[in-house]
Order: structure tokens, then C-alpha cells, then sequence
């Protein structure tokens, strides 16, 4: 299977990039026309890899070398059935590599894809594939050309109008009829997998605790923005318009969820809380008891989609003294914002995003703030992130060059984790670079500063652990200049007014934010359906990198996340807004399938290693 | 200033249609630099129109000839100091007549515009000539590039956040601070102008009686779909997403409106009405006394915009009987839609738009419908006008033509209202051909159909008269079966159960509903202000065609609409979705002008001719 072929069209030979990439995808497409693995396998690159988002695999998959090719295509080309590959545009070439956008069809979809190609051995072979399915033969979306006419035309007796029938659906939603899929948890995530299901005429309900969709984020710190720029931010369907702030006040972007869900006709339910779920291999539905503004409900749908948040539940510290403290003590995702504690002593347990925002707006409002840090962290300055971390893919420049949000996200999506740190390595040494003077008096003020175990900086660590960073927006001055002071250490206990740390250190405080983070998803799956549940789906989040805090082995793909389970009819959905954005798509696209009864085999289903 | 002069460049040159236009746009911008209007002028035809929004003539304005191409160069030449012409992309030709789009520039904004030029005597002369303003200098709207932060980044004592600030400005609004400009009506006009001057900048605010935006859709007939598509209806800054239905209902585009309002930061006062307006010409503000949520107040705007719907006065007839009449009987503007009303007799008078939803509503819901047709109307069905009207500007056809909604608004402002029907007779004679079937059933069945005093159909109506036609989406076809009943002939009085004519029919009747139409926009001025300044600023809508319902003399624009009146201070805006889009930036710059103090010397401000 891994033997190379030489053919002679694949070798260097004269033309643009654009006919070369033809030629590629030509030999590509006779290889698996002819259901010839070890042809198709000679068109990739000793080490290279290909992504699949959901189109060959029915899973999110990334397979390596010669040899992870051939097992994906013995797997899966009969059924996969791929033909009638052809370039979007004409392709570029850039520093020896050739890239070039093309979709395709499967027997079941149509796809779209990023190839970059490069030569070995005098032919021009593939290293890095990206497949990802769009859209599935015969359920395509009703959008542009295929849009709702809206008004029926000619007059049929006793028809109903658009608002009776979406009376009647909400009516009927949850008592004579079940959803297919449950989505608990109405945040983005929730709220754009909701958005794409509807659009694809999945049965679907949105369950969230809060009374309005947004309450996500209007119950946060009053201070809080996006640390993310709108570029980033889009949800499906709908861009922010151009006079959106670049980073956007979270009250500015609840409403927006509020109207989103209104406006995409999302079936929400808010107040709404569920207590516990149970699968029946049987039957193959779950079980799940929830309370609707306070009345008890047994909904049973077909697929759950936990969708709480992968930073929803938060890890608050058991420390001795707790009880004795007499100050307000919460942890960050409670904290009300600074307005009643001017002239307090606040002691903010932490050092990421949340503390470091929680310091700067109590700092403002005349607190006399303490930031006790017990790790390392990574600093970034929110203009430098822009400029060499996000700028090529996701702000205006970008746009200007063509690079729309849907183009960005392929091409991010079509660097391979297992190299991604390459890529972004040399971002951050630029950055430690042009900072130079803020690193060096963040470090003599005593920070503990770090740039992720490889240098490989934050959106690393974000897909790694989701922690252990904080895009600067002007408090780390505070800090580096003392405005904040600083403390060091684990936290030992509490006393009636005070926070003692390991070292004997003690800090007076009339408030103790806990700015400790958050658990795993999988913990949402222990309180709502069974610890053994929890365990059998592992791990949720990371890749396996065997850096802090995202141990080994090596899985190619984001822990559990928005692809099958171990445990059949869960899923999980989350992540920053990009990643809700950009990985509804092929969560939707699975669970379409599955409602429409469409074979979806899945390939390598990825096995546990790790219970949290 | 009317001679022709020769310039060996202007003449039939050979050159692809971009060199041809780009050397006479060389050709006009020497001259204009040298301030030689006789030069100038000569770049335009013998027959030829300049239509101007605001960027010359601070007006809406048309000039025909070299006569009037002169005029306007006379009085404004030098003032708007006119530079920088550039071809935005390629011309293009067909049939002997160069199409481009351009750029320029003025002392004080920038503009766009579009030309048609062709050959007269050897010489390429401008045929049509579109010149707009779309910014101001140092005035340019905070989008894109200029999009606003967001965050502020850094920390600073005591800042106020976004909802902060939100609320400290509606708060002061009305009290410790006034608007610059108060619109009156918050329907789509309303809030598009106030999502204009929002992101102009220009302290304004929009009242309306209703207790939520978008109650003016929500309140009618329940069946209400646009009878406009999708990509006619874009509101400015935030399209309607690719999901959205070609013929939104009334209840999704209220909902879509309300959050609109929202997303914009529209100041916005709900359930407040103006009772009383007076102008001090000595101050030059207004007074105006409101009811907001039942307490009186009083606002000083210096600017008062009326746009209260140029549909929106409602003309209810006063007939002989209606004291005596014992069903119900109500304007098609109150009509709650068909439920109450099964088994019923219903007689609807009127035979346009609203008279045609609503008899069909009616008769889906069971009830025995008798329409009156009190004058002929023009009907065109919804998919032929798609087709033959509308498509080549606004349909996905276009869009895939690269003409976006900006563009083809610029191409459709760019027809001069003089020949604008020259364009239009074609597309109704071949609607006429395609549905030859329809409108021979139609007329079978006793209903007097026209096509418009020339032939030139529905728009052309649209602008001239406002009234006088029915898009057809499916209850023609009940009439011309003989589904819902046929009547001739004005109302002479209703007695206890029935309506009776001129010609001494009797139509039993349950419910009468009157789709009489509305009145001139002045209506709301002699409401307001006075009588008097009704008078001074005449009749609002209409071209002056010397047409039905639209008296001459010509008058080039729309009367009174989006542009100075005879009242200093007042302006008129409305219209379908369209033009509440397209001519909301006209008045918004206008106004923003007069705000940040920029002279806006208005040339040829309109006469009245008839006061209503």
C-alpha cells in the first residue's frame, strides 16, 4: 500500500500552478475512479496528511503519511464513491507549495476542500488534503436560489399564515411531538447548531436555564468583550453588519444572539433545565427530564447535543475557611462586575482572561485589587494577536483579499493539528519581539510568564487545554506597573477577612473572586446522565499533545467534539464563536444524515484514553 | 452655453468602451477644472438628463439638455468643485450606447455615479448622466476599517460600558439633551433614516404610536405577505440573510424590523404620538408637543422629518348610512383579517392591492365575498413582474450577474423619471403576451383592467400616483372565476345590511371593508402643523405626468419627497423598502450636512403647484 508509483503526469513539469493542480487532481480522480488505493496513495507525500470533516469518514478524522491514506481509502472509497474533483479558482503557488481550493462529490454529498502540494522525488504530491462534506444530495439547503417563496401564491381555503404555523409547531413541540435532536444548552453553540438544524428540517429543540437567550453573557462581568474580532465572530447564516465593533460589549452581543434565534426561528426553550437523561439501546432514544419554567416534562428525542459550554462549569476551589470568611466570595463566572466595591480589598484567586478583566474594571472602579497567580500565563496584546496572530485570515485585510470568514475557516481548518504549532510559532516569536518592552516589565514585576510549552503561543493552548492565557486589553499594565498588585502561590485557607496563601502570605480581602476556570464537558455528562457515562466518553477537549494539562496519546483531533462518541447519540458542541460557527456545519450535516436514515459508518471512532 | 464644441477626442475614436468612456470623462473633468461650462455641457448630449442626489445641487434634482445640463453647472460649478472622475470597473456597451460606473469627488464629499453615453454627430455626448453623493469628508461612517473598537483597550478610572452608556444617553434624550432631528413614524422609512443618522452621528430620534417596531406590520390583515421580493426589501448596513423567504409575512418582517431598530442603537421612543409641531423661524427649531406612554412632553428639534408612510394617512369614505349599518365596517388599514368572519357577507370596496389580499383572505376563510370596483386597476402577476419587471435588477439572477442590491439601486435611480416609462411599456407588453390567458379571463369576467394612462404599467403607477394596481399572488384568479363576486360603480349609501350603489344594486353585507387607499403625505403636515404650512409645501408624491391622479406641470422628482421643501426644516421620507433604503442616505447626508454646520446652498428648490 505505500509503495510510490511514478507516473509520468505527476512529475515536474511546465505549466502554471493552476494546470499542475489539475493534472494532481486528474491522476487523483482516475486512481480512485478506478478504485486503486495504491495509486490514489501515491499522489500524497511521504509526510502528509488529510483532514476529513465528515465526508469520507463520517467523522472528523485526520490520517497521516502514505499508510494513514491507504487506511482511509480501503476503508471507505467503495462507499464513499468520490468523484468529480475540480478547481474553485485558479490555484497560487507560494515559496514551492501550490494551493488550491476544489470540491467534489461523494455518493451521498458535495464537498469542498484545501490541497496543498509540493514536490517529492520529482513528482508533485500532496501534503497537507482537507475534505469536508457541505451539503447532502437531496436535502440541500433552502437558501438563494433554493429560498422559501415566503407567500403562497393562489388561495387554497383555511390555510394557515406563517405566524399560526410557527404557534402551532411551538404548541405541539415537546407534547404530540418529539424533537430529534435535543440541544441543551442555548449559548452560541447551541443557538447556531439550533440555526443549522432548522435549516435543514431537523426536528429540533434548544433548552437553557437562563429566561432569554444572550442571558449567557449579560450575566457576566459588566466589563466583558469579546476578546475574539467580529472577522472571527459570525454566526452561520447571518454576518454582523460592517459597523459591528471589532471586539463587541457582551450585552451588544446577547442581544444579537436574542434576535438571531428569533430571526433563524431556532425552537428555544429558556428556563427550561434538564435534570437527567437515560439512553435506551433499544429503542435508541434517550430519556431526558427537564422543567419548563417550573413544570416537570419528559422529552424524548433521538440524539442529545450537549452544548453546555466547554468552559460552562465552573471549578470552584474547596478551601478551608470558606465557611468563615465574611466577605462575598464567588467564582468569576458569578462575579457582578465592580460597581459595589470601591474602596474594598478584592483578592482575585487566578491569572488568565476572567481574572486579569476582573482586576482591570475593579482596579477602575477603585478597588484596592490583589491578583493572587498560581501558574504561569500567556500574554498576548490584543492588537498584536490581530495583526500577526488572526490578521491574515480574519480582519479587514483579509477581507480585501479575498479571504471571506468561510474561506478563512477551511484554510484554518486545513492545517493539521499535529503541525499547527509549526505555523504558529513563528507568530508569537514576532510578538515577543515587537512587545519586547511590555514582556520585559510584565516579568520585573514578578508575572510568570510563559509562551505555551513549544513557544507555540495561545490559540495552541486554547485547542490544548482552553486555558492558561489572557488577551491583553490593557490590564496586564496594571499589573506590570503595580496598580494591581501581585501575589504568588497556592491558596491554603480563608479567614474572617482574609485570603492566607501556602507561604503564609495573607492577603486582607473583603471579596475572593475565584477566577480557577473550568472542568471538562464530559462532568455535564456525569450530573446529567451517569458518571459511568461520563467515563465510557472520556475526555473532552485537547488533542492529546502531551503538554500541560493535555496529556498523551497523540489523537489527531479535538477530544470528543462535534463528532460520534463512544456513546451512542451524544454528542458534544462548543467553543469560541468561530468554532460554533465553523463545526455546526458537520455536527448538523451528522445528525442529518442519521434523521434521514443515510448510512454514516464511521470511521475510526477514536477510543478513550483519559476519563477527564 | 448651448454651442457644441468639437474636441478631436471625443469623436468616434476606435478604443474598447473603458478607453472611449475614460476619455470622455477626461474631457469632462478639463473642462470642469476650467471652470468652462460651455465646454462641459458639450460633453452631453442634445437630448440628455443629469440627475443629481445632493452632490451638486444639495436637492434631488434632474436637469434635461445642454440647457439645463448648463444651469446646473452655472449655479454650482464652482462650489462643488468637482475632481477626481475614475472609472470604477469597466465600461461596458450594448446597442451602441457605453455604460459606467464612476467615482468623484467634491469639496466636501464623495460621490458615484453612473453614465450612458453614445454617439451624436460623431462625438461621444453623455445620454444619461447619474451623479450621487454617498459621504462627506471627515465624515465618513464608521464601518469596515473604520468600524469602532469596541472594547477600549487600556484601563481607565470610572469608564462607563456600552449598556452604560446606552442607558445614560436614553435617559438625558428628550430631557437634558434634544434630538437634531425628530422623525415622526417608525416604520421601515423611520428607522432606516434613523439607522443612518445613528451611524452619521446626528443626535436624532423616531417616535411612533405603537408600542413595538414593527407593530405597523403586525397590525394588519393577518394573510399580509410583501408583495415586494427579497432582494428589493434589504434594509441599509444588515441584508436579510440567503434563508430569507422571497415574500417575507408581515409578522417576520415586524420581527425583523423591532430587532433592526435594536441592533442599530435606533433611538427609538415607542407608544408616543406628536400632537402639535410649530416652526420659529427666528430660532430656527421646532416645537413639538408628544404623548410618550401617556405623559406630554415637550421636543426642540431643529430638523422634523414626516414619515409617517406615504401610505399612511388612511382615506375612509363618508357615505350616507354608516350610522345606520349594523355590521362592521372598517379601512383595509384596520382590518383584522378573515377569522370572525366565515359565512359571512363581506363587501369590499376597492379593487387594488390591499381590496384583492383581503377579498381572498376572506373567501379562504369561507366567507361570501363581493368586491366593488369603483375605476379600473392595473394587475400584473407576482411571478411575470418577477420575471419581466424586476429580474434583471433584483433576483438571484442579478446577483449571480454581479449586480448587488447597491448596484442595481444605482442603476434604477439612474432611468430619468422623464423616459423612465420608455423603459418600462416593454416589460408589461410582454407580461401582457405571457399571461394573454389570465387578463382575457379576467376581463370575461366583467373586471375593468388597465395598464396605466401609456402603457407603462405598475411601477410607473407606483410613482406617479401610488394606487391603481394589484401584484397578483393568486386572487385575481377568484375573480376572474367568479369565486369572489364582481360589482361596478361608486357606494351611494349602506343601509342596516347592505351597500348600495350608484345604479341601485344592493349587496347584502355583514361587514364592509373600505379599501379606499390614503391621502397625500401633506395630510400629516396639515394634522401637525398647520393647514397653512400644508399648503406652503403642497402636494407630496407624483412626478406632475399629467396622468391620472398626477396632475401636471412636470416636475422631474418625486414631489416634496427626501429632499428641502418649501418649509425650511421639514422634510418628507418614505416609500417601500426600496426607496426608504436607497433615498434614506440622500436625507441623511443632507441633514448631517446642515448638523456639522457645511453650507448647503439648495439649487432650485421645487415650486408647489397643487397643495394636495
Amino acid at each position: 500500500m505505500t509503495q510510490t508509483v511514478d507516473r509520468p503526469t505527476r512529475e515536474t513539469a511546465p505549466g502554471d500552478p493552476t494546470a499542475r493542480a489539475e493534472r494532481w487532481f486528474a491522476d487523483l480522480e482516475a486512481a480512485l475512479r478506478a478504485r486503486d488505493v495504491a495509486a490514489a496513495t501515491a499522489c500524497f507525500g511521504t509526510a502528509s496528511f488529510w483532514r476529513d470533516l465528515v465526508a469520507f469518514s463520517w467523522n472528523l478524522h485526520t490520517v497521516e503519511g502514505r499508510d494513514g491514506v491507504a487506511g482511509l481509502l480501503e476503508a471507505n472509497l467503495d462507499r464513499t464513491d468520490p468523484t468529480g474533483f475540480a478547481l474553485e479558482e485558479p490555484a497560487t503557488e507560494d515559496g514551492g507549495v501550490i494551493t488550491a481550493w476544489f470540491v467534489f462529490e461523494t455518493g451521498v454529498g458535495r464537498g469542498r476542500g484545501l490541497v496543498r502540494l509540493r514536490e517529492e522525488d520529482g513528482a508533485l504530491v500532496a501534503w497537507t488534503f482537507l475534505t469536508t462534506l457541505y451539503e447532502l444530495k437531496g436535502h440541500e439547503e433552502p437558501r438563494g436560489t433554493r429560498r422559501p417563496p415566503g407567500a403562497e401564491h393562489g388561495a387554497t381555503k383555511s390555510r394557515r399564515t406563517w405566524s399560526e404555523q410557527r404557534q402551532a409547531e411551538a404548541e405541539s413541540l415537546g407534547s404530540t411531538t418529539q424533537p430529534y435532536v435535543l440541544v441543551i444548552g442555548g449559548g452560541q453553540g447551541g443557538i447556531a447548531l439550533g440555526a443549522r438544524l432548522r435549516q435543514l428540517g431537523v426536528p429540533s429543540l434548544v433548552i437553557d436555564k437562563h429566561p432569554r437567550p444572550g442571558d449567557q453573557w449579560r450575566g457576566r462581568y459588566k466589563s466583558l468583550c469579546l476578546h475574539d474580532p467580529v472577522w472571527y465572530d459570525h454566526l452561520p447564516y447571518l454576518k454582523f453588519p460592517d459597523n459591528w465593533p471589532v471586539f463587541a460589549p457582551k450585552d451588544k452581543v446577547a442581544d444579537w444572539l436574542e434576535f438571531y434565534t428569533s430571526v433563524m426561528e431556532v425552537p428555544y426553550w429558556s428556563s427550561t433545565t434538564a435534570s437527567s437523561a437515560s439512553y435506551s439501546p433499544e429503542t435508541g432514544t434517550w430519556t431526558v427530564e427537564v422543567e419548563r419554567e417550573g413544570q416537570p416534562l419528559t422529552l424524548t428525542p433521538t440524539q442529545v447535543v450537549l452544548a453546555t459550554g466547554m468552559s460552562g462549569k465552573p471549578n470552584v476551589p474547596t478551601l478551608p475557611g470558606q465557611d468563615v470568611f465574611r466577605g462575598d466570595q464567588h467564582h468569576s463566572s458569578a462575579h457582578p462586575g465592580p460597581d459595589a466595591y470601591a474602596g474594598k480589598k478584592v483578592v482575585v484567586i487566578g491569572s488568565n482572561n476572567s481574572a486579569f478583566d476582573i482586576c482591570g474594571a475593579l482596579w477602575e472602579h477603585d478597588a484596592d485589587v490583589t491578583m493572587v497567580q498560581r501558574s504561569s500565563t500567556h500574554i498576548v496584546k490584543s492588537a498584536s494577536l490581530m495583526e500577526h496572530g488572526l490578521g491574515d485570515l480574519y480582519s479587514e485585510r483579509a477581507l480585501a483579499a479575498g479571504v471571506t470568514t468561510e474561506k478563512a475557516d477551511l484554510i484554518f481548518a486545513s492545517l493539521p493539528y499535529r503541525i499547527m504549532h509549526e505555523f504558529q510559532i513563528p507568530a508569537y516569536e514576532k510578538m515577543a519581539e515587537v512587545d519586547k518592552d511590555f514582556y520585559d516589565r510584565l516579568e520585573a514585576a514578578g508575572f510568570d510568564h510563559d509562551w505555551g510549552d513549544d513557544g507555540s503561543g495561545l490559540f495552541m493552548k486554547y485547542l490544548r487545554r482552553g486555558s492558561g492565557y489572557y488577551i491583553d486589553v490593557g490590564s496586564a499594565e496594571l499589573v506590570a506597573d503595580g496598580q494591581v498588585k501581585l501575589a504568588h502561590g497556592q491558596v491554603d485557607h480563608l479567614t474572617e477577612d482574609s485570603v492566607v496563601l501556602a507561604d503564609g502570605t495573607e492577603l486582607p480581602a473583603d471579596l475572593v473572586v475565584y477566577a480557577t476556570g473550568y472542568g471538562s464537558m464530559n462532568g455535564w455528562a456525569a450530573d446529567l446522565i451517569s458518571p459511568e457515562v461520563a467515563d465510557t466518553v472520556g475526555k473532552v477537549w485537547g488533542l492529546g499533545s502531551d503538554t500541560t494539562k493535555d496529556p498523551g496519546p497523540w489523537e489527531g483531533e479535538q477530544r470528543n467534539m462535534w463528532k460520534p462518541t463512544q456513546q451512542e447519540n451524544l454528542w458534544f458542541h462548543g467553543g469560541n464563536l468561530h468554532q460554533s460557527r465553523h463545526y455546526s456545519l458537520y455536527l448538523a450535516l451528522q445528525l442529518k444524515a442519521r434523521f434521514e436514515g443515510i448510512p454514516t459508518p464511521v470511521h475510526a471512532l477514536a477510543p478513550v484514553h483519559h476519563t477527564s
